[in-house]
């Protein structure tokens, strides 16, 4: 199988995910990922419904992974004989709408999972001097974030990026007493030290 | 301006990216960035000669940028008003290719620099159990990683990734016993550890 990324929004499709995406005998995806991808599919489209079996799909299969498929995408289910073409993932769209540095930034994902590890590793990352991008989770958001901050006495500011790349897309701003607050459920936070 | 991500090789040329390029009063970029973008230029091109006069480049002029812009590109002469949209960097082809997790990388720059600023955070972070994607320096590449990783008793996989999206695409494996090396100057090495 071909595993593309399509990007966390619609307009970022590159030139080899259309070509793979037009070339597929099948296509799959969820609900999303086939929105964006959608002008370009000339086969049936499916929508996954067994992830685990995803490597058992033929050579020419199609499957579509929001973001980037290494980012917490579907990349974790290719094989070796597998293709990965990389997509724009969120961290990458909120880091050029805000024009932070991608190099200094570390990842942390706390979605579907106790969230202890996520904090211990953002406290840690944060000591280190490195801006964060947060995949958060309902128990601990900007408002945890922006607590751990003030305990530690960083001085930084907080981005909530919603629905990047869609026309409903908004980047609210905060500080660790002010916290930006997320009006829907899915976003990333960025965190950027001031210097 | 907009900052335009043309991606770390031909073909990773996201939809919005050409939109702007197509419509561009004027496009700028090195030679290796308008050779990559050059089917969709219908304007005048022109190379780079003053990296710090781009910010007074008038509102629908194109810079294009190889990989991502932010990520150690010409996003970091984007002011507020310009616009950045990303592309596909080196790190996000070498994961894909190689299928390593881009969440738990971390990116280290040791090109064109003191390298031993990069030395100590690649033993950091190494010992924080990362992952490693290392644009190299000539005096800090493969053969110094590989004495690093011995004397920290880490066992993991190196990856040479060089002319990444290009037809001479080669990537290289090694171990901290017998690294790769790399046959370009301009390549990224990749370093996982094993669990």
């Amino acid at each position: 199988m071909i595993v593309v990324g399509v990007g966390v929004g619609p307009g970022m499709l590159t030139e080899e995910g259309i070509r793979a995406i037009r070339k597929a005998s099948v296509v799959y995806g969820a609900k999303r990922a086939l929105e964006i991808a959608q002008e370009y599919i000339t086969c049936e489209a499916k929508t996954i419904k067994d992830y685990k079996s995803l490597h058992l799909l033929p050579a020419d299969s199609v499957v579509l992974s929001t973001g980037d498929p290494m980012f917490s995408g579907l990349g974790k289910f290719a094989g070796e004989k597998d293709t990965v073409i990389p997509g724009i993932s969120s961290m990458q769209a909120a880091c050029a709408r805000t024009k932070v540095n991608l190099t200094n930034i570390c990842a942390i994902t706390a979605h579907g999972r106790d969230f202890e590890p996520a904090k211990a590793e953002l406290i840690r990352e944060l000591k280190n001097g490195r801006n964060i991008f947060l995949l958060p989770e309902e128990a601990f958001g900007p408002r945890e974030v922006a607590e751990i901050l003030k305990e530690l006495e960083i001085d930084a500011e907080l981005y909530t990026c919603e629905n990047l790349g869609y026309p409903e897309e908004r980047i609210a701003k905060g500080t660790p007493d002010k916290p930006p607050i997320a009006e829907t459920i899915l976003y990333g936070l960025l965190v950027v030290q001031k210097r």
